[in-house]
């Protein structure tokens, strides 16, 4: 297929941390599987990660070049994929400047996923403005690129249609279809639990396990993970259900018959812990060794790394400008050619 | 004075309509003052407009020009000034996307600058999120060019508060001082009432005389022009407290003592109406004869203003992107130098 009649995807990644096995579950191996039949644009967000990171711009700034190593560890291939720096490509703060116009502050204060978001943070009356309107940036994101296929979470999807709401208010306003209405796509593998057992892994819960851990922590990881806290003995049946160690089984381990042995075992009686976290331990380092070499090789050289964030920003950037053109043009924001 | 050493204004306008007497009165005129002793930058903000004019493209677009010409009309000279369009300088954007997370929504809310706005525009809940942030988009114009001093009306000065805050915060959270506060400067002549006694002048009220008016629009608004409504025969005695034709004898008539006599007289009894008329009118059809001669003169040649906008917009871009880059590289936002 042409680059230009492929489906286009745009998605990404704040860089406040490590990237960790939620991650590797919920999108970084579908960008992966995605990134031979669509046109996929992944954003290093750190323009984003500002909204509710003012003043920590060191965390921010450095974690870009540990997130592009994550990337670069579990095979996203930058020869098929534009990687680029939200922050370096100016067009996206104009598209979101302009984007403001067209949604009402009520609208965005009834955003369920910005609610929750707000409820987490504790932010109450104290909202920065930049939080507030972060889906109106995601929006400019998103059509900068005329993206059709964006990659979230369940609980985003208030996000995409709020992308969806600007891109029918923009084209209605200009009486042009030059923005392009996008879909969500929801990936089939549910949220990771954190090793604790906790519905979602995640750094500030201190129970992830990152895609760059050492074979050490792999292993002290899944010695500390959750199972069925009444297995007390071996010979006692146990639940797999909410059982973490089970989850992340049917999450990583390919062959799933040797998983049904095994769950149909513990249920039974007779199966210990140790002997099912031994098995996933097995699987985890396997999985999870040559993406720590890969990460090794390519941490060896950071500049050719920043290199090529560099190529794939301009060539994002010169899209997004395109873009931005088209739209400036419609608004009769030109006056100088 | 060295340019770099002047103090700096930053000041403009919104192009949705034709610049009228109330604008000469309380701010052009005061430019073609500063010119010389201020290094001064003029906005047409284009993009501000956009803020209650989205899908009003057309009328935007074109007040540019006409802005422009009203500018070069009263004196403003481009050799002095750096007059340039907003949309066009898009590192006010970047700028503003960052001052975004420096303020609280519930703080904007609170501006009563604001307040009024929505008020008069009977927007309430239905806010457009760019309107509520315009303050911010103000910050991001002002510091851009690190102006010290910002001319505004009485009810904007909660504006430069708002600016100051995030000049403020944000040297904080970098721990530098990279921008700078700047001054409300409220001018000594009050407001212009409208030709109809109203407090304001305004195109919207349908009360403004256009510095662009020809000498019969000119001869009617002072006909129609509100006096004394008791004032019923010339031997009556009149007031010239709230009598528009004395307001504007105060505000555009050098010869004091003359305009002290006729009030006299005119409070004693014995002046008519349009004999007082027909003084203003004289005084004003002197004033802006030479600015209507001036404006057809650049109006003849719409390319020759249109290069004056765009060097003026070069040489802003230049300031703009000086301290883009200096508040990016403190926020660690600079990867690839």
């Amino acid at each position: 297929m042409d680059a230009n009649t492929k489906p286009v995807i745009l998605t990404g990644d704040r860089p406040t941390g490590p990237l960790h096995l939620g991650h590797f579950v919920g999108s970084l191996q579908n960008r992966v599987r995605f990134q031979d039949d669509y046109r996929q644009f992944i954003l290093v967000a750190d323009a984003q990660a500002l909204t509710d990171n003012m003043g920590r711009y060191g965390k921010v700034h450095d974690n870009v070049l540990e997130v592009m190593l994550d990337y670069l560890a579990v095979g996203i291939d930058p020869a098929k994929s534009t990687i680029f720096i939200q922050s370096q490509v100016p067009e996206l703060t104009e598209l979101t400047f302009f984007y403001l116009n067209l949604v009402t502050v009520s609208r965005l204060e009834r955003n369920p996923t910005i609610k929750e978001e707000i409820r987490l943070r504790g932010f109450e009356r104290d909202i920065p403005a930049g939080f507030l309107t972060y889906p109106v940036s995601q929006a400019a994101d998103i059509t900068a690129f005329k993206a059709t296929h964006v990659p979230v979470g369940e609980d985003q999807i208030p996000m995409i249609e709020q992308t969806n709401e600007v891109v029918r208010r923009f084209n209605a306003s200009v009486e042009q279809e030059i923005l392009v209405e996008c879909k969500a796509v929801v990936p089939e593998v549910g949220r990771l639990p954190g090793i604790d057992g906790s519905a979602k892994m995640s750094k500030s819960l201190g129970n992830a396990l990152n895609l760059s851990a050492t074979a050490d922590e792999v292993s002290r990881a899944v010695k500390m993970m959750y199972t069925d806290p009444d297995h007390l003995r071996v010979s006692d049946p146990g639940k797999v259900e909410g059982n973490v160690v089970f989850t992340y089984l049917d999450a990583f381990e390919p062959d799933t018959a040797m998983v049904a042995d095994l769950k149909a075992q513990y249920q039974r009686g007779g199966l210990g812990d140790m002997k099912v976290k031994r098995v996933l331990e097995d699987r985890l380092q396997a999985m999870l060794e040559p993406i720590r070499t890969r990460r090794a090789a390519f941490a060896s050289d950071p500049a050719e790394v920043m290199l090529i964030l560099k190529r794939g920003t301009e060539a994002a950037r010169a899209v997004a400008a395109q873009t931005l053109d088209e739209v400036k043009r419609a608004m009769g924001l030109v006056y100088f050619d």
